[in-house]
């Protein structure tokens, strides 16, 4: 029997899964490209933003994750795909494939304002994170030292762009930091008058969720002291302030939170994308007219449902997608009939808001304050890959929850 | 009675202890001045370096370690002081005080080249340690997918200058990395051939050791792969390698660990300096002429013994001097007698080379192997500061001890 290649691009929660399904099958060699070293733990990292967990608790090498497994790594961003002669091409390697499987995530966009960026980080990489972390505590370092009361409200005042479950998240965990933390640590200024913006350009803030727990999670930030704008949407971010639904607010911190993109990938394969730029796949999640490529997770559009709407970029789908692909892999090396259309089975969808704060639904159920935070904490730590970063965020989370300290408070110096 | 203002400029090993020393006395307001937001446990930091550690498990937030004492933390940078009308001044506030405490620790020289240090990254700051950790493992992923033999050689060549215990411990952990944790991870590369070379100018390493636990250090860093160069000059670092001893060494990686020197402060106070800018201070650690200034750890030259040689930069040399001093300041607001002068109790020397290896001298006692790594760990982990730390440490060292596995092996992406 020959060999299969199998290529996957990006050892996120979709390449991982199908990489550790192919790996130790007969007839199959699989290379995992990543332009990173690691496999990130993504719905935590705001916890990383927000010094609650160190950055190699949440991430974890990816030659580790696939050490033992016929499956060979390679550092390495993909620039190009050839589709006719099957090809991949790094800035380092050319990688030819008989299967290749994207699995290469999203990115954030600040939609015709790139220059937003400077001033406004986003939350998608372990740096962003780290970033986010510094310019947060900076701020309360520069409220405390100055003498000018207007520079004192600008450096207390906190923005964040975006009402979905990163933008809440980020809000919680700051109004907790600011009243359960810091509160303390003062001389001059009161970490808990800080005043924390949250900001939405449509209706409502977590649009995926029912409007019942949409109040209810408006309710629960409230009462970290979140102020929740909705129909505000931002016109400026300049390093004085942002201009939010005509209004201009005097702040140091913006965090960005919203606008999914797609990484420049996708235009170069020259096929039908969406208005997102996501890859509109086939029933198999194969590239139409390319049976032997496929694109998942967050860089797919997967038309799902009676209304056909896309589903949406959260890692079970990454996963079950990841896992369907290496399905239909395998069956088509071996001869045998592969599954011809992918099926989503809905596992929920939570945010959490802050300490005994979350708000969850899941078939049909809804669930808020501590029993949805109870439910968040258990899938997140069972879902934590590697056995010794599960003690110890588990241990890190139960120290925090029993003493409101954040270990991880460091202002690492860029440099 | 009225309150004396005590400022304190840097939040190492010696200004911590006089903080806290100073802390809860009546007559006595505190000023603690750094430019991080966090203390570092310096004699670690390699670990961060060598993923063995994240950095929030050395570093903790210095707000927290004084949050209930009667001490003021501020940050800032130092950039002058005025002896005579006794204020500091940072980039932000100016401060006056009636005592003052420098402890600003020291820094990295490059001699007469400053342009190695893009090449060839110190380890003084934790930026500078995930800078490290990033450039060692990067070394190997660009081994992994190099079809070039030279290139493999260059990328598999490791070279750390300097001998003393952070170049030596530096070096022992890379032994081990490549000998016990990575091995296996790559398909194409055996990083247990790695070649790893420990470059110093001097006839020995470890200096400040005995001939006898010098040639056991040799011996236990050559059990880990590690080339030990003595009588090495180095004359020349580019891209392409490093010129030790008149020999070219192709290597992509080149770690510094030599060269201590002072920041530029202390210039500034026209004092009298020893050859490596320190501050050459009186019997009670006060500068010359000004009872009312001290001058603790790295940053000053205390002569001592019979010979009168200049007291180590070590932790315990800069404690034990903080608390010095913060007796005599508050016997001196006391209206009590001051103790005369500053009496330094040994507390002996150690280097770790690896698991179960380490050399340590105490009171002319001599120990290397197991029992000296233990004394290690055992000390190490005692002095470092805040409980959770501690426990966390402790942990992640009986996770490598057992696995040898190496959590924080990120590469995190610079920006």
């Amino acid at each position: 029997m020959s060999t299969s290649k199998v290529v996957i691009v990006g050892g996120g929660f979709g390449g991982l899964s199908a990489a550790r399904r192919l790996s130790r099958t007969p007839g199959i060699m699989v290379t995992l490209v990543d332009k990173r070293n690691y496999h990130l733990f993504q719905p935590l990292l705001y916890q990383v933003a927000m010094a609650g967990l160190s950055p190699a608790e949440i991430a974890y090498p990816l030659r580790a994750l696939l050490r033992h497994d016929s499956v060979e790594v390679l550092l390495g961003e993909v620039q190009k795909v050839n589709l006719e002669e099957r090809w991949v091409q790094t800035e380092a390697n050319r990688i030819t494939y008989d299967f290749l499987i994207l699995a290469c995530g999203s990115t954030y966009t600040y939609f015709n304002a790139p220059e937003w960026e400077a001033v406004a980080p986003a939350l998608k990489t372990v740096a962003q994170a780290t970033e986010i972390r510094r310019k947060v505590f900076r701020a309360f370092e520069e409220a405390e030292r100055t003498q000018d009361p207007k520079a004192h409200d600008r450096f207390m005042t906190f923005v964040i762009v975006g009402g979905g479950p990163t933008g809440v998240e980020l809000a919680g965990s700051l109004g907790e930091i600011t009243r359960f933390s810091i509160q303390r640590d003062f001389d001059h200024i009161s970490p808990q008058n800080a005043r924390i913006i949250l900001i939405e350009a449509g209706p409502s803030i977590l649009p995926s969720m029912t409007p019942a727990l949409q109040d209810e999670a408006i309710r629960e930030l409230g009462e970290l002291g979140v102020e929740v704008r909705v129909n505000a949407l931002v016109s400026m971010i300049t390093e004085e302030g942002i201009t939010a639904g005509g209004e201009f607010i005097s702040t140091a911190t913006i965090l960005w939170a919203a606008g999914v993109a797609q990484g420049p990938l996708n235009r170069k394969l020259g096929v039908e994308l969406d208005t997102q730029g996501r890859v509109i796949v086939s029933r198999d999640l194969s590239l139409p007219g390319h049976p032997e490529i496929f694109v998942i997770g967050d860089q797919a559009h997967y038309k799902w449902g009676a209304q056909g709407t896309p589903l949406p970029g959260l890692a079970p789908v990454a996963m079950q997608q990841g896992r369907f692909v290496a399905k239909v892999i395998r069956a088509r090396v071996a001869g045998a009939r592969p599954p011809e259309h992918f099926n989503y089975i809905d596992k929920g969808q939570m945010a959490t808001i802050g300490r005994s704060r979350a708000v969850a639904m899941y078939k049909g159920l809804e669930f808020s304050g501590f029993t949805a935070w109870m439910a968040w904490l258990v899938v997140h730590i069972y879902y934590l890959i590697g056995f010794k970063n599960r003690v110890f965020v588990l241990f890190q989370w139960a120290w925090t929850y029993l003493t409101f300290r954040r270990g991880a408070r460091l202002m690492i110096e860029k440099e």
